[in-house]
C-alpha cells in the first residue's frame, strides 16, 4: 500500500522484473536511471508529440556531470540538455537515458551524434525506441565504438512516464486513460442527482495533477450539460497548472451560449465513433487521452476496447441509489464482462484509488 | 498493502498506537502477547458467547511456559489452559494475556484466582473487560500484589479478534459485518442476472473463512430465492469448517420446500426491523454475525445504522449495467451519504478488499 499524500499520481509500477544484466548493473547506474526517470516525469504532458525522455550524464568516475529531460516541442531532446550541463566531463563517461537515443534528423539533430561527439563511451537505455523513424540509435552508437546497455529499469521506465506514447507508437491511437469517481457500491450522485463532493480534497487535487501530464480531456455532451465543467488543471491554490490540456467534448447536441467548454479553443466532435474520435486527436498530435467520462461515453470507449487504463477513484461511502459511474458498456451477461488487471491500489486522502488496465477478453 | 494469499482474513489494525507506557515494554512481553493473539485467533468463532482470549505464561526469566487459548462454552478459559501447561513454571512469572482475566464465578472459576493461586507476580492484559459482571479482575489481582499492566497492543487486540465481543459487550446488540462482492462499477451480477464468478477463488475462499467466525450468517429471502444458497463455511476443497454458523433468513416469505435454507436449523425472522432480528440472534448468545445481502437488506441494516463493518470484496471488471451491490439505504441526497472509513485494503487474488467501518452521520 503506498500512501500518496501529494498531488503526484505514482506511475503504474508492475513487479519490477529485471533488466538485461541486471545482476551486473553496477547500482549507480541504476540511481542515474532512476534520477534519469524523475527527469522525465518532471516533463511529463509538456512534450507531446514528442516522448518525455530523462537523461544523466555520469563522468568517467561515476559521477553525476549533468541531468537533463526533453524540452516542449522544438527545443532540444534529454540528452542535449543534460550532455551541455557535462561539458568536457562527459569524455570517456556514460550517458544513461530512460529511451534508446535517437539516431535521426527531426527538427533536431540526431542525439547519437551528440553523443559521439561529446566523448561518451557508454549508453544505458531503459527503453528501446519502437518509433520505426528514430530507431537505430543503438546501432548507429554500436558503430561508432560505443558500449551500449537495454536497461535498467525497463519496465519501470515503459510503465511510466514513457507508457501512452509507447503505446501510440505501438498502436497509432492516443493513449486513453478513463478515469472516474464513484462510491464503494458504484455511484456517482445520489438520487436526486447531487453530488458534490463524492471523493475528497486530495482525490480531486490528484486528478488535477493527472489532466496537466494529458495532452488532452475528453468528455461526452451529457457531463458537458449536466456538470458545465471547466475541465482545466488547477494546483489545489486554485492557479493554473503550467500545461493545460486540449478540452475535447463528444456528441452531437449543441452546447448553450456561456457554457464553460462553449469556448473557441474547445474541441467539438460530433460523432458517436471513439475511432473517430482517437483518429481526430491523434492527428492533432495527442498522445495521452484523459476520459473523463461520462457513464455513457465511457461504456462506448469501453465496449470498442478503446480504453487502456482506469483510473478508479473509489470513495468510501455508500449511496444505495444515484446515477452509476458507468452504462451501457456493452455487456449482456457474466461472459461478456470486462475484466481488468490491478496495477496498483493506493490509498489519496479518506479514499482508495484502484489503478488498473483492461485484459483482453476472455482472459482472467 | 498487505497481500493476503491464505484464507486467513487479516484483521483490521488500525494505526498501532502506544499501550500505555509501551516505550517501557519489555519486546519479550510484546512477543509474548503477539503469541497470545495469534492464539486467540485460532478459536475465533468457537468460543461465543464467551470472548475468544489467549494467554501466554512466562516464567520468572521470561520464558514462554504455556500458550492458551478460550476453549468452547463451558470448558477452561485461555488463562486456565495456559497455566496448566506451565505448571510449576508460573510461579513468579507473568501472565500475557489479550483481555483482563475475570473476576466472577461464571461457569468456570474466576481467572484472577488461578493466576493468584499459581504464583504468577506480574499480569499484562491488551483490553481492560467492559462486562460489568467479570470485570474488576485487574482490581482483584493487584489486591493480592500481582502487578497489573494493561497493554501491550491494546489496539491490535481490540480491532482483532475480541472486536465483536466488546462492540457486544458495549452495546447489547451482535456486531454486524456486512460483506459483499461487486464489481469495480458496483454491480453484483450482469442485467441478465448471471453472476458465477465476479470474484475469484481467493476471495471466495476467504469469505468462507471469515463465514468460520461468525456465529450467525444473515440472509434476506430475496437472496435465499434467487440463488438458494447453503450459506455453510467450506474449505476450498470442499469439506466443511468445524463451526458452522447459525444461518438466518429474514423477510416474510416462504422459502420453497427443498430450498437449502428450508432446514430445522436455519432461524427464519420473519421481520423487517433489523433490532428485531439482532435482539433474538443476541438472545441466542450469537456475538457476532455476518451479513451477507442482498441489497435491499443490507439497505435496510445500514439505514437503521445496524452495520458496524463494512468487507467490499471488489472484482477488477466493469459490467455497466446489472443490479446493484446496495439498493434502498436511506440516502435521497448527497448530504445523507454513508461515510466509511477504510480500516484497510487488501489485495486478495485478483480482487482488492476494502475493510472500512461506517462514520457517524455528518463526520468525514
Ligand atoms: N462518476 C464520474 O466520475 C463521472 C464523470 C463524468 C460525469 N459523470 C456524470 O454523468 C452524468 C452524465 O451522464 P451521461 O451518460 O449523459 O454523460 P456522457 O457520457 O458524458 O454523455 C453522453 C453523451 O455522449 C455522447 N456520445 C458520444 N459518443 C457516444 C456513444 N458512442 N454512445 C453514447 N453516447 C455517446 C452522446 O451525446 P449526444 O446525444 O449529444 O450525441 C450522449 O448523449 C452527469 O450527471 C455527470 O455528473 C460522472
Ligand atoms: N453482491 C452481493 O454480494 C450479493 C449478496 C447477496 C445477494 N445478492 C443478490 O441480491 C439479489 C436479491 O436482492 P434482494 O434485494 O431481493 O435480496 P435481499 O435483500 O436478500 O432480500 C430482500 C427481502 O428481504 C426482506 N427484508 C427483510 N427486512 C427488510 C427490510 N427492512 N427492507 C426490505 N426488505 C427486507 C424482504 O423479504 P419479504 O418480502 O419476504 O418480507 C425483502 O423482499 C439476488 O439476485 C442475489 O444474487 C448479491
Amino acid at each position: 500500500m503506498t500512501r500518496s499524500a501529494g498531488a503526484q499520481l505514482p506511475e503504474a509500477a508492475p513487479s519490477a522484473g529485471p533488466a538485461v544484466g541486471a545482476g551486473l548493473v553496477d547500482p549507480r547506474i541504476e540511481d542515474a536511471m532512476r534520477r534519469a526517470l524523475a527527469a522525465s516525469a518532471q516533463v511529463h504532458g509538456t512534450t507531446s508529440p514528442n516522448p518525455p525522455v530523462g537523461c544523466v550524464i555520469l563522468d568517467a568516475d561515476g559521477n553525476v556531470a549533468g541531468v537533463g529531460a526533453t524540452a516542449p516541442p522544438g527545443g532540444p531532446h534529454a540528452e542535449i540538455v543534460a550532455l551541455g550541463q557535462a561539458g568536457e566531463r562527459a569524455v570517456g563517461g556514460a550517458a544513461v537515458v530512460s529511451l534508446e537515443p535517437c539516431a535521426h534528423h527531426g527538427r533536431t539533430p540526431p542525439c547519437t551524434a551528440a553523443l559521439i561527439g561529446a566523448g561518451i563511451a557508454t549508453v544505458y537505455a531503459a527503453v528501446p525506441d519502437p518509433n520505426p523513424l528514430a530507431a537505430g540509435g543503438a546501432a548507429a552508437l554500436r558503430e561508432a565504438g560505443v558500449a551500449v546497455t537495454i536497461g535498467p529499469l525497463t519496465d519501470e521506465a515503459a510503465c511510466g512516464p514513457l507508457r501512452a506514447w509507447l503505446h501510440a507508437m505501438r498502436t497509432g491511437r492516443p493513449h486513453v486513460t478513463w478515469k472516474f469517481a464513484a462510491t464503494l457500491d458504484g455511484r456517482s450522485a445520489a438520487v436526486d442527482g447531487t453530488s458534490r463532493w463524492i471523493t475528497g480534497r486530495e482525490a480531486r487535487s490528484q486528478v488535477h495533477a493527472v489532466r496537466a501530464t494529458a495532452d488532452a480531456i475528453i468528455v461526452g455532451t451529457g457531463t458537458a450539460l449536466a456538470d458545465n465543467p471547466a475541465l482545466t488543471a488547477r494546483r489545489p491554490d486554485g492557479t493554473a497548472h503550467a500545461h493545460q490540456p486540449l478540452r475535447v467534448v463528444v456528441g452531437h447536441r449543441d452546447l448553450p451560449r456561456g457554457a464553460r467548454l462553449d469556448a473557441p479553443d474547445v474541441l467539438h466532435l460530433r460523432s458517436h465513433d471513439p475511432d473517430v474520435v482517437l483518429a481526430e486527436l491523434s492527428r492533432r498530435g495527442v498522445i495521452e487521452a484523459l476520459l473523463e467520462g461520462g457513464p455513457r461515453l465511457a461504456g462506448a470507449f469501453l465496449a470498442a476496447g478503446r480504453v487502456d487504463r482506469v483510473l478508479a477513484f473509489v470513495a468510501p461511502a455508500l449511496l444505495g441509489a444515484g446515477p452509476a459511474a458507468l452504462a451501457e458498456a456493452g455487456v449482456g451477461t457474466i461472459g461478456d464482462i470486462r475484466r481488468l488487471q490491478v496495477d496498483a491500489v493506493h490509498r489519496v486522502g479518506a479514499d482508495v484509488l484502484i489503478d488498473a488496465r483492461p485484459l483482453q477478453k476472455g482472459t482472467r
